[in-house]
């Protein structure tokens, strides 16, 4: 089967001059690979008729599929949707449909609607509208021999529900693609390369079908497994059998089949088992306590922190017994273990977890470089430390070892 | 004077199916930007040889400088420097300067040198090398009739550093550009449209030689100032005057006259007055004190945190009175005025400044909407609280909440 190929376009002249990074671009890529259509061609272009044009037919000519973004505001230098009129060679004119869309909109949020903004309800004649849920700017879907011009808002939240919600399905249908699967199976605690060897043997027996894709993150490695056919049911029913022998392979390592954060997956297990969290984080200087609170509902759990970010504080205020700051210092096992069972005796919790280390670039001795960092974990039952080497850098630093705090709860915590 | 026109085509098939973030071209773009070179058009380009060539056509049609980037690993799917050689029809050959920095590059890390790093000192012998200061493979620049092309690693970090070092001085040569000077302005405290209103008569009255830019961030707003002409030393003089007007009308908001974040500033003015701060933040849940920590060095004025997120640590760790939170509740003035002076108190610091309020989305009542946020800053002088009333966004009310802590630090701690 040829393949389906398409170019995304974007404009304005906020891109070119480095004020606005396009990550629209990019995000509109990743979902036209997991729709099995190939993305030949990003081009960026300015708020300039010519150049809009000349982007427009070099594109036709690459590409089945044009996706535009951005363009589309109500002011002068909105050149997108005239340019497409002239274009496709047809006239603008209000569409019924989109202006009771636009005047409902700004009926809800108790304003009235203007004339720039009744503009917007202005579409060419020729172009299919696609309703923007959650903005002013409606989409246009253009046909001509057998190649599709969709144009979208700029804006993010706008483009990725367009997207979503009408765009993708209607290019399923336009252009018959196969029927796709993608499972996600999202791990911690292994580096890419250890994961990757370890699964090599699985990887190589799947069949031709299916693809695996690797996409590493902070502390974590996300797999995704995509199979092509002819329908999602039996796709579900083959990838299930290889998902069953990787869990067999990498069991411990994977922490969800969805794509959720691992501090989403922790909270929901903490809040299922009714089990409380507390925290003393020296090195991570207040992210680890960051992520868990990033989570709506983390109050349910998690009752709070302490930071004891100097060796007199963590006396002072947290407890740590002078005799082991000062025979094995602050980053060490045994500190880091009071430092754990004391902030969940302190707070009354199920659960204490610490950090304790070199962050960087300062603060390093022969014996702990930088990037040298204990975590523990403590509760009723068992109390479980790990000494970890990370980088040379700081945020680095500060960001790998709060989340391989987050993996040692999701593994230590009572089932 | 006819404007010098660049293209910036990124190369990689990882940018293609969304699996790399490109933020090279934005970066460039922003880059060429404040060098008064004017970017026509950004394309990306998979390593596909036909794809490449074609993209190197075009551009040479529009640009006077294409700035290419990535494709220059030495593995056989990256394509950027076969192509230059094909498409400036000349042979490759192992550059002898390139291989001694190649040679250095690995036996200062310890290892040896293999066939295939060897390889990555072939360079096409019509261009001119760019030295790699941190990575194995050079940058290339070719001329041909009054046309540039430069090819540099997609390494982010190493290509800033090409750019910065080599390539854009020798554009400047090149080009015969103007001189450009950049002042940066860094405000915090007042949002972009009322800063806009303040000093529109200001920015009305600058010469046509001089532009202004809102560059707006979270919780702060960056000025840049432009001024084109013929030497830098008269732009510093003519600019100097105008920014010393806009210091009379929004001194006050200003934090910083270059490139430097506000946890930065007050890190610096912290330890130059040799002043101590410690922290009691409820809502914002440690992204307060991550931004603190995220400075090196940050330990010598920082001594910690209290995170009391339950309504019970509240009082019984950090100490607050159980009869001002049954009367005011937690996001009220009485109690965050105990929390900042209890955190000083208890930490012995100079500064003590708190945090609470209703991140979202659960937690609001009528008379305490999502985003009603109280902060305090306590010295021995004065305690100041402000009141916040912020967005419907968990994540931006955390961030922003944290932002205006900081400024509220900058403006109170003692001179």
């Amino acid at each position: 089967m040829k393949p389906i190929l398409a170019e995304i376009l974007a404009i304005g002249d906020e891109l070119l001059i480095g004020q606005t990074l396009d990550t629209n671009s990019h995000w509109i890529s990743g979902e036209l690979d997991k729709a099995g259509i190939k993305t030949v061609r990003r081009t960026t272009v300015g708020d300039t008729e010519v150049e809009i044009l000349t982007a427009f037919a070099e594109a036709e000519k690459r590409a089945d599929i044009i996706l535009i973004t951005g363009g589309l505001g109500p002011t002068s230098d909105d050149l997108t949707k005239p340019c497409l009129a002239k274009y496709f060679n047809c006239e603008i004119k209000i569409h019924e449909e989109a202006l009771a869309e636009v005047t409902e909109f700004f009926k809800s949020r108790g304003r009235e609607l203007t004339e720039t903004n009744r503009q917007q309800a202005a579409l060419p004649v020729c172009c299919e509208k696609i309703t923007n849920a959650i903005g002013t700017a409606p989409g246009m879907w253009f046909e001509r021999n057998k190649k599709v011009f969709v144009s979208m808002p700029g804006v993010p939240h706008e483009m990725k529900r367009m997207m979503q919600e009408t765009v993708i399905p209607k290019l399923r249908k336009t252009f018959a693609l196969p029927a796709i699967l993608h499972r996600i199976i999202r791990t911690a605690g292994i580096g890419e390369s250890f994961l990757a060897d370890k699964i090599a043997g699985w990887e190589k027996a799947l069949p031709p079908t299916m693809k695996l894709a690797f996409l590493p993150g902070l502390g974590e490695v996300k797999l995704r497994l995509t199979a092509y056919g002819n329908s999602r049911e039996q796709l579900y029913r083959e990838t299930d059998e290889h998902i069953e022998q990787l869990r067999s392979l990498i069991g411990n390592f994977i922490y969800a089949f969805e794509d959720v954060e691992l501090e989403q997956v922790i909270g929901q297990q903490l809040r299922e088992r009714k089990l409380t969290l507390a925290i003393a984080e020296s090195c991570t200087g207040g992210y680890l306590s960051h992520l868990i609170t990033t989570i709506p509902g983390s109050s349910d759990y998690f009752m709070g922190s302490m930071i004891p970010y100097a060796y007199d504080i963590k006396m002072r205020q947290l407890g740590v017994k002078p005799e082991t700051l000062e025979r094995y210092g602050a980053v060490s096992e045994p500190t880091i273990i009071e430092m754990a069972n004391i902030v969940r005796a302190k707070f009354n919790t199920d659960i204490g977890v610490a950090t304790s280390g070199i962050a960087g670039p300062g603060g390093a001795t022969p014996e702990k470089p930088v990037g040298t960092v204990w975590i523990a974990y403590s509760d009723k039952h068992q109390t479980v430390t790990r000494k970890l080497q990370l980088s040379k850098d700081r945020i680095l630093n500060i960001k790998l070892a709060s989340v391989a705090v987050l993996n040692l709860i999701r593994l230590s915590m009572p089932k």
